[in-house]
C-alpha cells in the first residue's frame, strides 16, 4: 500500500511475500518435476474494490521483477520498471484498479528461485533447481491471485515475456481473465530469439566463476552474465534508435584511440549496462528464464495456434511496435489472426515506434492511451466499479 | 597457378606469399605506427595478360583469407570460400581475368598479424601489434600489386569488409582501378554493427585464456572466440533464413528435454559454427579485425562522403542484399549518392535475398550475372585482352 504519493505515483510501496504452505506443498511443473513450498514476492499498488473485480495482474519480462511502480523508499534513484504506466491517472489507474505484480517463480528477486535454499538440502537449488515453463510462472501467479481471494482478474498484461504470460492466462485459464493484454510479444519466439537467448547462456556457463551453477557463497561468473546482458541490450534497440542515441559518436575523445579501450559511446553504454545488471540479477536466474521464454509455444501440444486459443473468452488488446525486430509485428499478427478465427474479441495496435522492443518500456504515449481506453470500456461492458466507490 | 581443373574450377591452387624486403622495410600505418616487414600470403587464378591489363583483386570479409577459390590439394573438403564465383565461366572468369587475393595484414592465414614474431623481439606481437585500420589494408595490396607489376587493376572487389577495401580503393587509388565493385557494405559500420563487434571483443578478453592476448604456445581463448563467432553467425543471418533453416526443429530429440543441453537446431548450428571456427582462426586477428572494421569511415575527415569521393575515377558496381540488417540497403544507397552527385558512374542492384549478409557468399546466381555483365562492359570499353588472346 502507498504511504505517500507524489502527483501520478504511487509513491512509497512495499514487497510483499506469499508462500505456498498449505497443502500441496510442491507445484507439478510442466516438465513433470515437482517445485515446494514456492514463495512469490509481489507488490500491490491501488485499493481491491468490494466484489474483488477490479484487480490487474502484471507481468514482468526477462530481467523485470515485483517492484513495478513506486518507490521503496522517497530517495530511491528511480522508481519500478513500468512507474510511467502504472499510478493515478495512468493506464493503469490506481485511482480505479487494484494492480498486482508478483516476480515470476525462477526468478531472483524474492521469488523461489535457483538461489534459493533447496529445503531438501539446505543449501542453494543452483542448477538442481527444476526447468521452470511460462506455464509454471503462470501456475504460481494463480495460487497468489487465489490467496488474494481473487476469482477472476480484470486484466493480465505484460510485454515481452510478461506477454507470454498473459497469452498463456487467457489460453489456460480462460474463466479468470477478462481481458489480455500481451505487449511485444509472441506466441513462439523465432530461431533468432533461441540464437541470442543460447549465446547468453554459453557466455554465463562458459565464466571461470560459473563452476556449474554452485557458486553461491563465491564470486559469481559476472563476466559470463554481463556479456548475455550486453547482447540482450542490442536486441532491445534498434538500429534506427540506435543512430540516434550513439551514432558513431566517440566516448571522451576527439580521435580514435587505435587501442581496445573504449572508442565508442555505444561500446561504454553496453559495458556500463553490463555491469550494473551483474549487481542485481543472479546468473542462474538468466539461465532458467531464458530457457523458459525459448521453450515458450503456444500453438503446443497440436502445433496449430488457431486451435489452441480455441476456448479463449478473454478480450484481447494486443501491441506491437513496428521497429521491434526481437519480437516482430508479424508475430503479433498471428495471435491476431488466431484469435479472429476464433471470434475472440481483439483488438491490435502496431505503434509506430523506432525505439525497438524496449518501446513498450518506455511507452510514449501511444500506448498508454490505447490502454486506457481499452480498460475503461473493458470495465464498463463488465459493471467494474471502481475501487473509490465502493 | 591451377595445376589440375575440374569444369567451372581452378583447381589445384597453391598460397604465395611476398614480403617487403625492398626498403622501406617498414609501411606507416594510420594511426602513425610503423609496421615491417610485412608479409602478405596471397593467391592468384587464371592468367595476367600480355598488357597487365586484366586482374581483379578479391578482398575478403573478418573471417577470410587469400583461399578465394580451388583447393589445396584433391580431397580438401572445401574448396575457396568464394570459389562460386571465382573460375572458368564463372562471375570473376579465370579464362578472362587474372584473379588475385591476398589475407588482410592482421590475418592470421600466412600474412603478418598479432601471431607473427615480432624481429624486435623475436617473440609474438600479440597486443603489441599496432592497431590496423581498412587502409592499412590497402596500402598493403598496393605493394603486393606493384611486385606483381600491375599499374592498374581491371577491378577491386569484396563483400563486407572486403566492400569496405573496395571503396577505399577506389578513393585513395583513383588512377589504379578501373571498377570497384564493394557488395554487401557500406561507408561506415552503424553502432549496431560497432556493439555486436564490441560484445565479441568482450567475449575474447574475458576467457581466462587470454592473459592479455600472450597466450601463444598455451591453450588459446578458444571460449571466448568461439562465442564471438556465434554472435558474428546470429548477425550474418536473416530471420527469415533462420526459419527456413532451422525453425524450432529440436535436435535428436521428439520432445523439449528439460535441462541445459542442446534444445534446438539452431543451438547446435551456433555451437558448431563456433567450434570449428576456433580451430583455424587466431583469437588476437578477431579483435583487431574488428576494430579496423568500426574504425572504418570512408567520410572522414570531414564527416562529408559526398566529398570523399570527388576524386573517384573508378566505374562502381554496388550491390545489396534486402534482408542483409548487418549491411543495410539503405547504407548502400547512401554510397550510391554520394557517387552520383559526383558524376561518378554507378550501377546499383539490390538483390532481393532472404539469405541476410550471408548472401554475398552464396550467390544465388543472381549477384554472378551482374558482375559478369558488369565486367565484360567494362573490359571492353577499356580495351582489356583475354589472358587467352594474350
Amino acid at each position: 500500500m502507498p504511504h505517500r504519493k507524489d502527483p501520478g505515483s504511487v509513491g512509497l510501496v512495499q514487497k510483499q511475500f506469499y508462500t505456498f504452505c498449505e497443502p500441496p506443498h510442491e507445484m507439478e511443473l510442466t516438465s513433470g518435476a515437482k517445485l515446494g513450498p514456492i514463495t512469490l514476492a509481489y507488490e500491490t499498488y491501488g485499493r481491491l474494490n468490494s466484489d474483488r473485480s477490479n484487480a490487474i495482474l502484471i507481468l514482468h519480462a526477462l530481467s523485470g521483477d515485483s517492484h513495478a511502480a513506486g518507490r521503496y523508499a522517497e530517495d530511491d534513484k528511480h522508481p519500478g520498471w513500468w512507474d510511467n504506466t502504472i499510478g493515478p491517472g495512468k493506464a493503469f489507474d490506481t485511482e480505479k484498479y487494484f494492480v498486482i505484480c508478483s516476480n515470476v517463480v525462477g526468478g531472483c528477486q524474492g521469488s523461489t528461485g535457483p538461489a534459493s535454499i533447496n529445503p531438501a538440502t539446505g543449501k542453494e537449488y543452483g542448477l538442481s533447481f527444476p526447468m521452470i515453463t511460462v506455464h509454471d510462472m503462470v501456475r504460481a501467479q494463480v495460487r497468489l491471485v487465489d490467496h488474494l481471494g481473487i476469482d477472476r482478474l480484470l486484466a493480465v498484461t505484460g510485454g515481452s515475456m510478461g506477454g507470454m504470460q498473459a497469452l498463456r492466462w487467457a489460453v489456460s485459464y480462460p474463466d479468470r481473465v477478462i481481458a489480455s493484454i500481451p505487449i511485444a510479444t509472441t506466441s513462439k519466439l523465432s530461431p533468432q530469439g533461441i540464437a541470442f537467448n543460447e549465446v547468453g547462456r554459453v557466455a554465463i556457463m562458459a565464466d571461470p566463476n560459473f563452476h556449474g551453477g554452485d557458486y553461491y557463497g563465491r564470486p559469481a561468473p559476472r563476466e559470463g552474465l554481463a556479456l548475455a546482458r550486453m547482447i540482450g541490450h542490442i536486441t532491445y534497440l534498434s538500429d534506427d534508435s540506435m543512430h540516434e542515441k550513439f551514432g558513431r559518436k566517440l566516448r571522451g575523445k576527439k580521435a580514435f584511440g587505435y587501442n581496445f579501450n573504449v572508442d565508442f559511446e555505444v561500446e561504454s553504454y553496453l559495458r556500463y549496462k553490463g555491469d550494473t545488471f551483474v549487481h542485481r540479477f543472479d546468473a542462474n536466474s538468466y539461465l532458467y528464464i531464458t530457457k523458459a521464454i525459448d521453450y515458450f509455444d503456444l500453438s503446443l501440444p497440436d502445433g496449430s495456434l488457431v486451435k489452441t486459443v480455441e476456448h479463449v473468452k478473454a478480450k484481447f488488446l494486443i501491441i506491437s511496435f513496428k521497429s521491434d525486430w526481437l519480437y516482430p509485428p508479424y508475430q503479433a499478427r498471428e495471435i491476431v489472426k488466431a484469435l479472429m478465427v476464433n471470434g475472440v474479441d481483439v483488438t491490435y495496435c502496431e505503434i509506430d515506434s523506432r525505439y525497438g522492443h524496449d518501446a513498450f518500456l518506455l511507452d510514449e504515449g501511444e500506448m498508454s492511451k490505447i490502454i486506457t481506453n481499452f480498460l475503461a470500456n473493458v470495465a464498463e461492458r463488465n459493471g467494474i466499479r471502481e475501487a473509490a466507490s465502493s
